[in-house]
């Protein structure tokens, strides 16, 4: 099978499909049983502070949302890395769909190493969204790829922080999703490794209920003090998506250049 | 000067004033000069989880505003401690004005020292509203009351965060206000020194700005896995405080015992 989109075709295999990502005429290619994109990764996008140029880098990129959700916000030259060679496979077919292979370059490979072919402090920013679960051996019925992408087993936490150490410039900045159950374990690692946690937000569900998503951007060797930016609500009173989670998934496309 | 209230009679020093704590008919000394509590003193008495019984300790208690008020809450033992001298006295008068002699005792004294008559690992639950500045005399105009009341002079908020962990009992619990640009710094030294935040809540003045203040509750030796808890927004859009607002200060009135 293949999917063809602005006249360029991208073979698809079993169980992909190719979805719209709603903002700039993008699109996706997801599997239910290998890998598809959630709000977190949209929000992440969407809440990094990307350079206008540079490099920018995103570490366990999945299908690449990121990387292709962030074309829309700079030109900036993106590199992803993921380890599950499937997944990178897939996340370069959705760059090439998107004709974007001038900007977006995936890696297949362990970001732990990537220092050691990148170098030391190359990129002006790295974005993440990490596996959120430690691996206490609880809920490992899921397949090898669904389980990589949620469980710390090919990296833990403390891995992805000291490899963003390592890859982002001195005032380069590194922004993490995650869940506010590790914000603890987020925050003393960050300042363990010399990134310093300099603005926060927490996504809640409704208005009323806790957060179940926070964003963390970190400064390499920054300033101590951050600051606590306003709740982001995701639904309203009358169960309708709040307008600045409206304009996050759809309002770029006015934008659309 | 006196005041006298459910015919007690306190005196009053020049300056001094009697408020009204709006909630069970409670009064408090204050006086502009020396010291007044602020909403943050208030949020912490009513955030902080307090055992029914047992033993309460209020660190930096100023004119004694959260051991007073969380009398409404528990038939737990309070004790503030207090360095300065004038505050101590003040806040021994409202707890005499208010005939809460039997139940709430104010100590004079530095808060690095009184594990040393205490004991270690005496108390079930700790408040603390520290002095939120750093001291980097950039703002020392004010009276040597509120100076000390405002600004890491008399201790550190990493000798507040030891000083906690040595008076809590093991699985006791440490609440605190501060300020969200020091939320790095809270959570790694509480980690540090063994006490896990457990819940986080952040205020926010409206649904649409950053948090001026952050409350926290760590447990001593506490699993590592943190709950933030939804906004505590203070005014809505028509300039009214929220009603969860109005409850934590006039609420309880309804509740009189």
């Amino acid at each position: 099978m293949t999917n063809s989109f602005n006249d360029i075709s991208v073979p698809l295999l079993p169980t992909e499909r190719v979805d719209d990502l709603l903002t700039h005429d993008l699109r996706i290619i997801q599997s239910d049983e290998v890998f598809s994109f959630s709000m977190d990764a949209v929000l992440l996008a969407r809440f990094a502070s990307v350079p206008p140029r540079g490099r920018v880098l995103d570490l366990c990129t999945g299908n690449g949302v990121i990387p292709i959700l962030m074309t829309t916000r700079t030109k900036a030259s993106i590199e992803g890395i993921e380890i599950q060679p499937r997944l990178a496979d897939m996340a370069r077919r959705s760059v090439a769909l998107n004709g974007l292979q001038d900007q977006v370059v995936i890696h297949e490979g362990d970001l732990r190493e990537l220092y050691k072919v990148a170098g030391h402090g190359v990129y002006d920013a790295i974005t993440v969204n990490p596996p959120y679960m430690p691996l206490n051996g609880s809920d490992l019925k899921l397949n090898t790829h669904q389980a990589m992408a949620r469980h710390e087993i090919g990296c833990t936490l403390e891995e992805v922080i000291q490899a963003c150490v390592r890859l982002v410039r001195t005032g380069g900045k590194v922004s993490m999703v995650h869940k506010p159950q590790r914000l603890v374990d987020i925050i003393s690692l960050m300042r363990k490794y010399r990134l310093e946690p300099k603005i926060i937000r927490f996504v809640h569900p409704r208005a009323h209920l806790e957060a179940n998503m926070v964003l963390i951007e970190a400064i390499r060797d920054g300033k101590p003090e951050a600051r606590l930016h306003p709740p982001l609500i995701v639904y309203n009173e009358d169960n309708q998506y709040c307008p600045e989670i409206m304009d996050i998934y759809y309002g770029a496309k006015e934008g659309k250049s």
